[in-house]
């Protein structure tokens, strides 16, 4: 290769897990992938798991768009100029979009320096812009439909810096399970895990969130469900109609679309049942009154009513009815999904892509996702579209909370 | 077992493919497993695959109720007693509710007996109720969610008949595939079919609909689908978010999400584009705008609005942006595309599971589709959602629309 | 349609579950379908799901050929000329191979008719030829592979009739799980029919097989097989090389593939296991040496060999060692599982996609078989193999088998 | 954590692509997990992706045991201590095993240390032995069944070292694909890369190896193969009964387990079809006398006699018949495919999970291997198993086969 005539030079810091997480090896990807050149002024390796590592890199590059490209990238995996300079701010022009040039999250912790200062940007979320605060300096992500004119947006790289989650951040006690998307693991390993995690969020006062989908119900896995709810494991539930309905469908005629959960044989007429479960509910006014109006005797919803779970239901195009308590529209749902999941510190993903994708979209890296479903694309999915931190677990639904609503009874006995 | 005491009998009629369409054995079987007994009056089997059979039956049942579960069920498969009544309407109490035992309609063709007349249902829909014009005596299904205060519904099941598609009736030539959902079958004999069908439909004056989703993107078979597209094969389009944007990403990016279709490389800061995309046409304020502003240059949205195609794109949770042209309330946009499907004779459904369900529920029986994805649980999944009509068939979405664009170009150069 | 002449005529009649198990329109089919055409001259059919119907039918077609064709292929639905002849029989004359024209068995009950009587065929397995034993007139089915010279083998389908399982013959609970390969069913109640049938199985003195993967061990299921060997549930055991290798390393190093059981890491270098696994066992001579030589002191196949329960291990060509156990000839291991099928009444297949479909074509159609598979293409694959008879349970082992053995632990506590 | 008192320290190096992949964060991980620790002495990376990198490690360890352990382990990423040894051999006392502490084998370059020279092992293949000829100290690996009496085996890690397969060496085309298994990536590009090895390899004097399952024949992929075949890019075939009887069935009767590959309708009495075809060719004496008697005329199989492609059917305990050129035994059907493959290049494995696994197993890491399948789970077990170098394509096998033929045919015709 002819070396290039190297006309600029800049000095790039980046420490933390940097050859355990990769990093290292994906900046100096990016620099030569660009173009660039560097040379490792120093490097210090930690030497166990936790101690960090540290690395001083000089970039040369032989155009100043190729550095600005390199700078930019090289800062999503955390690494910074030595010499920062703040980051760039523009207005707002036209409702509910952003700037030309905006920066786009990501869902890993990040900073902005204005005036000088690195300053924490709140409400972390993928795919979103980042709106400051002008009296206060305050930063936070926000997505595009909710942008009003003249709010300062920031727009670029320069000024922007992330901490990618490293490896053994996370603190939770998945990392062994994420490597692939197999069936053939240790099953029992992985439900005696979940079942801590779950054992821990209670007891230190997190909040754990179910999203979950009708599956859980036509596997007749509701039970499972009401008894976590009932022990105070389940602090939210998002959902959408199908869940709901077919619950309600359940405690009114023992069936899901029309199938008796007790014997697995098809009622006749079945196919009716979930619509006439709807029907009555949209009577009453919402899931709540039917139940006070002992419409509803049983199932996930009874549950979370009486045991004071907030739900959220969010609407699809595939919906029957919908039940009274579905947001059919999908921006207000996703307003209402991003307020609830603000404390979230655990979140159980059971059988629905379409809610599990829009709650990956939503959380940021650093709070424990576990995905179960029976169908390894959904899982696959989820890591495609960005939300890494998720651990999927390839299972099918009814055994696996029975065997960790099992699991979960036998550890709190044992407890002093 | 002991011989119930036989105190009610009435007698029903089949017609049809009764044998054949496995009419007949589910009728008895309605019977027997109500407790009720039956008598064959009278049976002719057709000579041929197309000769109509007919079964005269006395039904007997102990008690009144028994029969009329049992006239209700074999009601559904298109048995009517030979002394029929007229049907019960009720007006509805409470806006967007169904008076409690309203009859709940299927995707079949049905009649109501209205002042011992038989009326046609319009707009057949599985899963509403039936609403009765009183003035002109018309009928039409109507969803929950429509209806009002006072308007007259069909309750019960008496005066209704059901008229169930038989085997040899849809007229599609799709029903060597449907038997399983195996990935093991010729597939080429497949591709050729559904040409024929695009090809029939466009000749004939009818009107196809793509339901399409994301994958054809990612995948790279964007200009397949412009190229049926461009040559008339494709009418409608129904899609998300998410189709359109990566459809747009690739028009300006090359890309989708993130990942070039032209070598299968990863973009730097390639998951930014699609965002970039969104952003983009929101400002111009519709795709329309995009297109007429030369904002967007190619791809499925550009061929769309170039050459008349319409598109109705439904929001869901898990967007971004979303597109200015996407309606983001699920009642409004299955309203919106229950009007855009009265006219469609041929569904094709490609990669996506929400949508594919959603059309699923709005189409009358009579409706050919065909189902294409790659992952089986989908064809699954909508055939027990109750889209019995549905040919599924398991294969790659890329390689099976390059083919079907070759065949149907094929097909057309032999044509006088 | 042309009249056809009609100057051949035969009566044939049929009886059993007709209408119910949908063999008249098969068979009526299979007349039109060959330009024959047939008058229906009497019909009986059943009151209830255990009455037989019946039906005496004229066939006609213009040339014998034809009606050749018709008859041997309604033979296959049980369907019979009132006026039957002797089979006939030609000698074997090459080593291995049938004679051309020889007829295909079918895993049904099937008989031929020698001298005037119709003997019953033993063995009954599908895609054999059937053999006459000319000193007895016993007859039975042999594979290609066990022909000799000179051996009177069935030609044609004259003289040949079938019994057709009839939908409610099967005495098994399983009918209503059958219908499609879904995930979304009430599990519970599948693991109960299962439980209970096995408990029956136990009871009344009947064997059941069990059929098992690898991913049995891999998921960390081993020890409830092995509750269910110590119980006496199951009584034969065929696997691969695998299954037996991954439940030795498990015994030896805790490992299964190198995973720990216990806590799902990897281990360091645990690649090996299984290798050492194998020669160890190797250099012991048997399992059962390794048993008794304490080499092995846990798992399936200790529990096996304590217990007397037979184990078959077949090899296949992606085989580690293999065990000094396994059959490595492919033909000599279905002869051996030939032989060891013949008393069995149940046979439960786990997790394995060879193994399952190899078991499947021994067996006839009366065995109750469940396949339980996370993959419902493994379920798939067996029905489009023509074992019509199974079951499929698209479920993850590990919970199903955790759960399987609960619900038998807690029935059998609950019997005097 | 409490310091650990140092007696012991060891120097090792370790170079190459350490950083970029993955192997220093690896060794390090290897230390520190079994309680040793280190200091990097020296540590240089290299500027681009094609430059080595190089470090120097001191390794300390408190006991010789621990220190052993980490030597042992770090030689499989590639680590050698400065100061080596002559590795150890042991006398096999058993026919057909290993002594106990057997090398057991990678599938990675490797050498051993005989008499103070690093010595190449020939036949490199994962889970063998490595024995040693005496009189020559030539090296080479060999699997437990080959072993005889008296052989010198390799015992322990000492005096072996391992040249990990690094991202760039491949000199492949497939690394950005092998990312993920997901269905949604870019086909086309992917198709092009596959189409761009296969010409390479014949124009370069390679072999390329086709391993294939009966689904190529099922969905009419067959003429595409042949083509393959015709045009000279399949060299050598291994396959098992099923995939060749189909073919036979396909040119005898135009089916594929009596489906019509035309028109995929269902024959009458086809699932004979399968089992006369074997028949006719048993009675032929093999595959190519069949062809040389004109009772085959088409096919994959013919294509392959005309050809003189060499085949290797390998028998499973699913075979019906089978036919007479089957090896039916395992272990001799592993011989022949381990001497078959030694000069193969390129292997395109084609839905099949058995005969890929199988071949991965014997495959040194260095040559390059595709694998096509409709099922997620085929590609991931592949993984699983520890054939790394593996790219996995998620599609359907029919019309990736014909994109494949129409790339490669169409770019031979821009060639001069």
């Amino acid at each position: 290769m002819i070396p290039l005539p190297r006309s600029l030079s800049e000095e790039i810091e980046v420490s933390g897990h940097i050859i355990d997480s990769l990093i290292l090896p994906k900046v100096l990807d990016c620099i030569t992938s660009n173009n660039g050149t560097f040379h490792i002024k120093q490097i210090a390796v930690g030497q166990s798991r936790h101690d960090p590592s540290f690395a001083l890199i000089e970039v040369q590059a032989s155009t100043q768009p190729t550095m600005d490209t390199i700078l930019n990238q090289v800062a999503d995996h955390g690494a910074q100029p030595t010499s920062a300079s703040d980051c760039r701010q523009v207005k707002a022009d036209i409702e509910g979009t952003f700037p030309e040039g905006f920066y786009a999250s990501t869902n890993q912790r990040t900073q902005i320096r204005v005036a000088g200062d690195w300053v924490e940007v709140d409400n972390q979320e993928m795919d979103c812009g980042i709106v400051v605060e002008p009296a206060t300096c305050k930063a936070r992500c926000i997505p595009m439909t909710e942008v009003r004119q003249d709010m300062p947006i920031v727009v670029g790289h320069s000024g922007v810096r992330v901490f990618p989650l490293e490896r053994h951040d996370s603190g939770n006690e998945f990392g062994f399970m994420s490597s692939t998307v197999s069936t053939e693991k240790p099953k029992g390993a992985m439900v005696r895990a979940i079942a801590r995690q779950l054992m821990e969020v209670k007891q230190t006062g997190g909040k754990t969130l179910l999203v979950g989908g009708p599956a859980i119900v036509h596997t007749g896995s509701g039970p499972f469900v009401c008894e976590l709810v009932r022990q105070g494991y389940i602090h939210k539930l998002f959902a959408g109609n199908a869940l709901a309905t077919h619950d309600l469908e359940q405690s009114m005629f023992g069936t899901s679309l029309g199938v008796h959960l007790k014997d697995a044989h098809t009622a006749q007429a079945g196919h009716e049942h979930h619509l006439r479960a709807i029907n009555r509910v949209r009577r009453c006014g919402s899931i709540k009154a039917a139940v006070q109006q002992e419409v509803i005797r049983s199932g996930i919803m009874y549950e979370c009513v009486k045991h004071d779970v907030d739900f959220w239901l969010a609407g699809s195009i595939r919906d029957d009815g919908p039940l009274p308590d579905v947001t059919t529209d999908a921006i207000q749902a996703q307003r209402q999904m991003r307020e609830a999941i603000r404390d979230v510190t655990f979140c159980l993903m059971v059988a629905t892509m379409l809610h599990s994708v829009a709650v990956g979209n939503l959380l940021p890296a650093w709070v424990t996702v576990v995905c179960i479903d029976i169908n390894p694309s959904t899982v696959i999915k989820l890591g495609d579209r960005g939300s890494f931190q998720t651990t999927g677990l390839v299972t099918d639904v009814e055994p696996f909370l029975r065997a960790l609503v099992q699991e979960v009874n036998s550890k709190s006995e044992n407890q002093p």
